[in-house]
């Protein structure tokens, strides 16, 4: 793998030449998949799929044997405005409901065999607040972004970055608005369940962050380290890691989409590697999804975070690459294609 | 389970009193919800699915141990009108193909722990062509209604009907047209891949046999008979065992739901066991599945058949039931409940 960026330059550095799919390995691909048992097209959106997969695999006829789930965990100093609806000790108590096996994102990866680790991102101190000062200091930010980039499995065949932290959805919905514009009304939502107060409340706080720091978020990394987190930046450390060991990358929901945004806003086609899970409940995914151009594989209603919507989409994706290469040929079954 | 019916009147008569799901433990299982380890409501659909699926299960904590899936298969007289872009040759090629192991939904069936079996239905007699007569004798619809019956596993805890046979899009349109309203035009659609004019000619076809049969499609089983096919006969008749066992059924496509259809016009309620698995590509699905009044759980341009898209909707059932059943409560966890 590419060694691991050690400054901040380094990371910006290395989004300037990223590695691509597949040409060759594309076509083969497409020429595997007219030749299988069925109708032209008429697995829809999961031919689409195992093409893609297959080109930034490297192989016309891939399977998928390590998928990986990494939880990252952090603690929000603006969580003390009364953004969530949640204490914020619920981060450390989820944490350790991850390492119990109790969480939701535990079935998940078990039903659909991944693997499953929780990074926890010095918990006992939170960012800074945003709304009065940077949420991180370049250090901070750096070690964030690299310990993501450490996370992703030498032999993960796919990656999925999943988050807790208790105000976290103010967090991306700053970070949203200063990497896409629009305003706090324009990317803050309900999170874990507030009331239309409680929202009201959220969009002023990121209005706060977004004018103390007005003048400094043209650059995507900055902007991160302004109004992100530790987990936020630890998920875009880690698609640019999947990214350059070309590891395909399911996309979760609103603040792991804000995360990434990052990589799209500071390169175009950042993001070629990766698929929108699903939409999520969170008002402004849909927005957010289409701002990164990406068509959600799955629309269920799901906000919980966790990884578990492109968990979910996972299973989507393990469909896709075993039709594909597991099915027979017109020829290797012997039937008319018509 | 319930003894096989003997005739149609059975059949009829069954319809009249169908074992519901369980109240009390629908109760239980949202009880169970409401402390899981996740903000309320925050796993969407996964939720409404699971508490579904407990209650026909008769298990506040059930699992997913056996879910089955059943290919039918049968062919039709009128695939001689040219209804098809592909030859009737096709569905025995295609059902060696299952029985080898090549076919999606062979691959689906492995990627989601489902046992996979063929039925196919006297594949060297067609049935009728519906536009001169019925497709099918009292005899032969009776032999197919309990040939699907048959299929269901005693020990199946989901159930998949999926299907395979040249023409049958014009079968399940005419049988779709008699149950529900409207004409070819409403009901024919692309299927395998016609073009405009295959789909106006198919519209005909159905329109011809609406015509032929106007005076006798007022009992969906006679409905069934004169313009449906063994398969689709199978399909109702299996779902409906599945219905008297308590056994959660997830519906295909197109011809799936016109064979469910059958049931729904016959008895309201008679489908609260069963789910859409997903919207298919095939023109009318969106239509028919508003008239059964099922909201689809996945939308990816699927238009194969063979259950494929109700074989990727069944992953979304077992991430909902591997949650619910799973999950830690806030008790257990040690988690603040906000």
């Amino acid at each position: 793998m590419t060694d691991r960026p050690a400054t901040l330059q380094e990371f910006r550095d290395m989004l300037v030449d990223l590695p691509a799919a597949s040409a060759g390995v594309i076509a083969a691909a497409e020429a595997r998949d007219a030749q299988l048992t069925k109708p032209p097209g008429a697995l829809g959106r999961l031919e689409e799929l195992a093409i893609w997969y297959a080109g930034w695999r490297g192989t016309a006829r891939p399977t998928i044997e390590a998928p990986q789930i990494v939880i990252f965990a952090g603690n929000h100093g603006v969580a003390a405005r009364g953004v969530s609806a949640f204490p914020p000790e619920v981060t450390v108590q989820m944490v350790a409901n991850f390492e119990a096996g109790g969480a939701a994102i535990n079935q998940l990866a078990r039903a659909f065999g991944a693997s499953m680790a929780v990074v926890a991102l010095d918990l006992e101190r939170p960012t800074a607040d945003f709304t009065d000062a940077p949420a991180m200091t370049e250090a901070e930010v750096l070690a964030a972004l690299q310990a993501g980039w450490s996370a992703v499995a030498e032999d993960a065949d796919v990656f999925i970055a999943g988050e807790m932290g208790i105000g976290n959805t103010t967090s991306a919905a700053a970070l949203a608005a200063a990497l896409l514009g629009g305003t706090g009304a324009d990317w803050a939502g309900r999170g874990t369940g507030l009331d239309t107060a409680g929202v009201a409340l959220k969009a002023g706080v990121v209005d706060a962050g977004l004018a103390h720091h007005a003048d400094h978020l043209a650059d995507p990394i900055e902007a991160l380290r302004r109004l992100g987190g530790r987990e936020l930046a630890a998920m875009t450390g880690a698609i640019l890691a999947a990214r350059m060991a070309r590891v395909p990358v399911i996309l979760d929901g609103f603040i792991a989409c804000s995360a990434a945004a990052v990589l799209a806003r500071a390169a175009p086609g950042a993001l070629d590697h990766a698929i929108a899970g699903h939409l999520s409940a969170e008002g402004a995914h849909a927005r957010l999804l289409a701002a990164l151009d990406k068509v959600p594989l799955l629309d269920l209603g799901l906000r919980l975070g966790e990884g578990s919507g492109a968990a979910t989409a996972l299973a989507v994706l393990k469909a896709a690459v075993a039709c594909h290469s597991g099915m027979a040929t017109f020829a290797e079954a012997g039937v008319s294609d018509g």
